[in-house]
């Protein structure tokens, strides 16, 4: 679970956030959970040896969301192989009444940055998809 | 067609473009092209009647971009109904070959922004949709 | 005080924070703070009778900052006159040890949004002013 | 000389540009005359050796910018000693009549990036110093 305040710079002239904005929240909340794991932000996305892009995003919006607007967002990983895993979103405003928001999903793959050929996913990686898995 | 830099801005420290910059390129393009039919983007995007908000975005990577590849995106609009209507994007690099970066899709639904109920598409998106739709 | 940690999104391509995401924080702080004293931050930034628009803002980076690093924004605020106002802030990060990262202002006159032409500050922005100015 | 339109992610709840995004521009504007150079963005911005980070930026905000908008980026270079140069840049509207926009300076030490000690600028950003300096 993560916590989050809806900034000026999420909006757009529209009045509400720009579409992308979601899916940045929904990346702060993958980076908090493996910062809470122990595992060093700096070296994981910079790693030489093993990168673990996302090949596939998607997003449902439900409602619109408003500067100053408190969300909470929720989120399930499911492995799908030794080299990949997807992690599902969801994205639940706190201002008034809470309120489904909108929907996510990211799937990540495991490379060698340089070869982009698979490799397994690292130890410390296997450990956070086992914690945050659903049974 | 839309042609575009990638910029240190749409970088992160993993070398490469961040996720979601691939689907502000695309909101580019879309801008673009509603420009490019007389639309007017300072009204349209803050018109108090008629909204066009993304309801759904999905978008698969294919290969990584990096700072200063140069893209083109091309799009093709898929009307579904007299409220709703999808762009689907293919962006290619045109830096050394031409490769196939990734593919993506946007929903818009029409709303009135106040009640957000649906409402039949403006006559000036309805032409824009058939100047851009495959036959 | 305000906190906050560098995501991968406000990181580029050399490897560290590009360079206008010290600002974004700052401005996040300034709208935390607002905040804190009872403004409500949608109304306050589309206020179709009020605005009041950075028009000067400048910043010294002292040290480069990194994915996951943590930080502590520290700010006081400077009335100029009655429409006008100065917010200056520092950035410190505590994620080792606690080292001042950068400094940065920004000044900001408030003005009908529709004619530009300034006017006094609001009840509740002066309030804001009294309550984060050193003596 | 760099042409930009502005976009949707560029503006905010406010209906206007949010204030980074003009420096942002001027970022692009310096990576473009970099690129016009033969100066590779890919291999400067993660050049192990050499960094050449923004040590301070200012920026002043003469009229608002909307969605849409046409804007032209000139600028000047200025060098200051054998390891640092500013950049100074005023952001024309070109979309009715012309305007100036804002005015904006970034300066620039060359650095290597481990030790962060000082070093002589490249030779291919002195020979761009030299072309986009004035008299």
């Amino acid at each position: 679970m993560y916590t989050r305040t809806v900034r000026l710079r999420d909006t757009d002239a529209a009045g509400v956030s720009y579409f992308t904005s979601i899916l940045e929240s929904c990346h702060e909340a993958y980076e908090d959970s493996l910062a809470a794991t122990g595992i060093d932000m700096r070296s994981f996305f910079s790693n030489p040896e093993t990168a673990i892009p996302i090949v596939h995003a998607h997003v449902d919006f439900l409602k619109p969301t408003f500067c100053g607007d408190q969300q909470v967002i929720r989120f399930t990983v499911n492995s799908l192989s030794e080299t990949e895993f997807e992690v599902h979103y969801e994205i639940v405003s706190t201002h008034k009444s809470e309120a489904l928001i909108g929907k996510a999903m990211t799937r990540h793959v495991c490379i060698n940055p340089i070869s982009r050929d698979r490799k397994p996913l690292p130890e410390d990686i296997a450990a956070w998809l086992r914690r945050w898995s659903i049974a």
